[in-house]
């Protein structure tokens, strides 16, 4: 099962660090929206609604890898493909982050469902992916 | 040539997303927070004097690997050792960060030293390490 | 001289706290990227492009005032509209941002032009702003 | 009912701007810092366990106001001075950032305590501040 989906977003100039060009934890947040974009788009909520719909906490990571090859800078409009593949009780993600066509990002994520700890709700735990989630993919 | 330091911080209210645990991106801005102490104690000097003491614009990433094993939330005080292994014209950095002893974020980086570029300062370009920085971390 | 524009962003998962709602200082990116949206708007092109073209390097704030009447969270498309008053050596912006049409969050800014200082480049110094930017707000 | 607590950061590199100074978002990143460590220092517990302990959520801004004297950059150690004033139903917290003992930053805050809706636990409402809270500033 995968699905891809299309992220826009503008680097600005608080995004940016002395030396000019982004500061490279800021990709990290346009990967994590962009996650959401997609999530919304298959589910047809936002995630503030679909916390409720399907009662879990999120989608932290476990695992990422980024390549940066070219800087971006503010004013930069750059454009985020990511495509999702289910696994078992985890998920993963592709980000291809270009400006004009040009690839400057490649990150691949795992990451697991979370729900709240009854026990103890400041708690989190990872969770299966519900069947009524991953269905919205396909 | 190889030099660990260590840097602790503590994990903000305003770090942590609506599950409660660090917003992910931010262990990268605490992993470079962690770098640049590394750099501070080697070279004895803070980053800001350093750009001038050795003409040049920072280190960006161009590859980086986290593994996260276990959250952590606000009011945690968490410690980062950082350990650097020069290559010819980057840097490897890895960093583990613990709570209370126990791994909680594994990061490996490949960071290259770059300087602006004098036909457009706007613009930077990739520079071998100066021999006189690798010195310091012997 | 006045000039309005309307800047629209969607609230992230990682702009809120444990919460729920959004971590207040993301207000300020927010208004700070609304701001740079303007001055794009009135020269016709991006920050980074203006830099070179009006030699200055920012125009960093003097003064804020921000009461927040309402919050947002993940997944909210706000909207920002900015207003642009010149001083002599300053200027000022007032947003007001929606939800829906709803005022969650108003702000005043006090900020001024900023140049490179020639005798030390890491240090920046207040100029009055070129009457070539002033003009472009007419 | 007043008290005062002093915090210290390290400015980071990720902090700063394209001009080299501190993007002054983060400076409310750190306001909100020292009002926790204030509240931290009073309650004697870390945020994360006052929340249950007192069955509150977090304690929002409605109203900011801070003036910025002078620039600081990465590599500066700052210290922050917060003082608290309870009202009848919000309190005010006044935060003096130095360098060096040279005043950069003054700002003024008013916040709201505020608990989970039981009606519907994503929504937030406005309590007293319990005088189990109050009584620890005396």
């Amino acid at each position: 099962m995968a699905l891809v989906s299309r992220y826009q977003v503008t680097v600005e100039w608080g995004d940016c660090d002395p030396a000019g060009i982004i500061f490279y934890p800021r990709y990290f947040e346009i990967f994590d929206a962009s996650t959401a974009a997609l999530f919304e788009r298959a589910l047809g909520m936002t995630k503030y609604k679909s916390l409720a719909a399907f009662d879990f906490a999120g989608y932290p990571l476990v695992d990422t890898r980024a390549k940066f090859m070219k800087p971006t800078r503010f004013g930069d409009d750059v454009v985020v493909e990511s495509t999702i593949t289910f696994g078992t009780s985890s998920f993963g993600i592709q980000h291809r982050l270009t400006l004009n066509g040009e690839l400057c990002v490649e990150c691949t994520e795992k990451r697991v469902w979370v729900a709240r700890d009854p026990a103890d709700p400041g708690r989190i735990r990872a969770r299966p992916v519900p069947e009524a989630v991953r269905a919205k993919f396909t």
